[in-house]
């Protein structure tokens, strides 16, 4: 395989469009610049990336495009675990993309400790030779997931290759803690929510008392 | 109408994937920075011009969305007139855009002297309230008919009205030696590839008479 | 004051400048998408969180350029606490901005638990009428920090005032729990680093024994 | 000469810096999305334009950085003739840019018949190895002028060489006749111009008239 270029343009193109059309999600979902989608991102793999992951998973040049579903990948940060299945439910309705496949990385972690909920989609690429489908990976994540994983990702491509088990155990323990921080926030959040109900509910009573 | 931005919002999303879509086009079909696309640009009419094409063509509120076709509009430069035509047949055989109406201002000037192609679509905005499908004009001209439209549409403005029967006419004629221009680069192209062609095959049958 | 939109746009476009400049330092840093920055955002202030941190702040609007120094407020993030003292000592060395203050709230972290680094900067924009020098603050921190920050952030936005002292405490915790992520992280980088220069030192010997 | 990215991406910087600042610039003098500036558009010199340029200018690698000033280039398109030399006055008073040198080829075309402003600026780029100045070039021209230039450079580049004497004289009259259109634009202007001082003087006449 010689030309990646004419290869990788349409992954280019599909990272470009979802960003635009996720920043837009994140536009609609907000007030004043508050939202459930605090960022954006997006990237197509590296030339090297994807040659070191064929050699790895066994993918051959000719099942690339349907066995290497993470080429062309964007990421939804929000901040409380609840906002992921929130935009899950919206990114079901859409019509510019179908879902081939959701695995939810939360409910069920990997054994690393690495939580996400992953969206492969089949997203249509206009071309000047016709529409093209291609395999995109949507990731969805909260602020604290994603810490762990751009981290664990970064000692990984640093390290190439397996954690010592001591490592690995510790780099779980890590997940595990962040976990609990996304825990503990949306716990705050919904005691917070909880108050303000109380507190204006005893506003109402006080001003029908004073009647 | 109070909500300008909620009604625009959609809108200025359209003009930004095609802008996008179409500046992937121009890539696709250029080879080291050359192409028939030379630059494409976009815009969302401002809420001042909408209000005031409104009141001239009689447009209601209720019907504003069905009845102005540019609140969202591309513009594609090109450098032949036959690239327009290329355009054309490409941009009809897309599957993210349906076309409504095509006009051809080429083939049927307008009064005011006014060259383009105009095509009309119907485009899908996805909101988290579901598919939107709006209206917005693609139009597409070489770079001597956009100079010509650009002034004109510029001293039209500033001018708040109709122009003097005098300034129209003077305005009608630059506007046809801007097409004579026009016409004359696609001669020029074409004799140089003619030139090029017979160069070609005299250089083949020398040879062929050397052998 | 009535001129928002010409008060803002200088602000705006040092955003934008600034984080096309902070994204080419990325870039720089990085090799094969890896690097220490991990990605930079930015925004400036909206009227209406002007207005109210104005009141709060008890700040006129004769002072509001001198006074207010997040109107325009870019942001990197950096996997590990270290990368940003790397990162602030890279921008002392610029010339394209005047840093006016530095803010170490990580070696001296805000009572309500906040940790990260702020540099307020003066930026030369240049408008028609002249060079104009803004405020703006550049805030480095790692992804924990940023995670953390963020959602106390919005808490502190959706509920429009003071945190009950309890609120108050476990937002603290978690802030310190946050930072001891940080601090396991660094860590884990460190002994990495430490057994993969020990396994290269052993194979150097291994080598010399067999001559 | 291998290492053309790390060689080219300060000019790439400059570029898209130069483009955020035009289009700033453009915004500034508009109202209405109307104003003298059209559009900006820049690219980096292709690798393989670089070298034919070296070979054909006699440049040696050494000397590329100095003796080529348009491996960075940016362009500004304007209405009428009059405009170029107002934002030419503009750019000399900006303090984030030094002139080296302006080639007026408005006032003394070039043989071929390409009219432009063309000032060779020293731009800083701040790189992590500190401050880098390259040389850019800022092309300021008519849509008119634009419309030449680029279909001229355009077969140029198919052709690959001189052009017969016949067709560069054909190539002379249609620049000249460009030339005439931007000078009858500008005259339509000032005819409009002054018949509306004209208008407005009379309708204060009468009003004096009246009293």
């Amino acid at each position: 395989m010689d030309r990646w270029d004419d290869f990788l343009a349409p992954y280019a193109q599909a990272v470009d469009e979802l960003k635009l059309k996720l920043n837009s999600l994140k536009k609609q979902m907000s007030y004043n610049n508050h939202g459930p989608i605090e960022f954006v991102t997006g990237r197509v793999k590296t030339k090297e990336s994807i040659l070191e992951k064929m050699q790895r998973r066994h993918i051959t040049a000719e099942n690339l495009a349907v066995d290497m579903e993470d080429i062309a990948a964007v990421r939804i940060m929000c901040e409380f675990v609840d906002d992921i299945y929130a935009i899950v439910g919206i990114l079901r309705k859409r019509h510019d993309m179908d879902i081939i496949e959701e695995r939810d990385y939360i409910a069920h972690k990997k054994p690393s400790g690495y939580r996400s909920y992953h969206i492969i989609i089949r997203y249509p690429v206009e071309l000047v030779t016709g529409t093209k489908y291609i395999k995109a990976e949507i990731q969805i994540r909260t602020l604290a997931m994603n810490f762990w994983a751009t981290i664990e990702h970064s000692l990984n491509y640093k390290y190439q290759g397996e954690f010592p088990p001591e490592i690995a155990e510790r780099l779980r323990k890590t997940a595990e803690a962040a976990f609990l921080l996304d825990t503990e926030m949306s716990n705050i959040h919904d005691d917070i929510k909880e108050a303000e109900r109380l507190f204006a509910q005893r506003k109402r009573n006080d001003e029908e008392d004073k009647k």
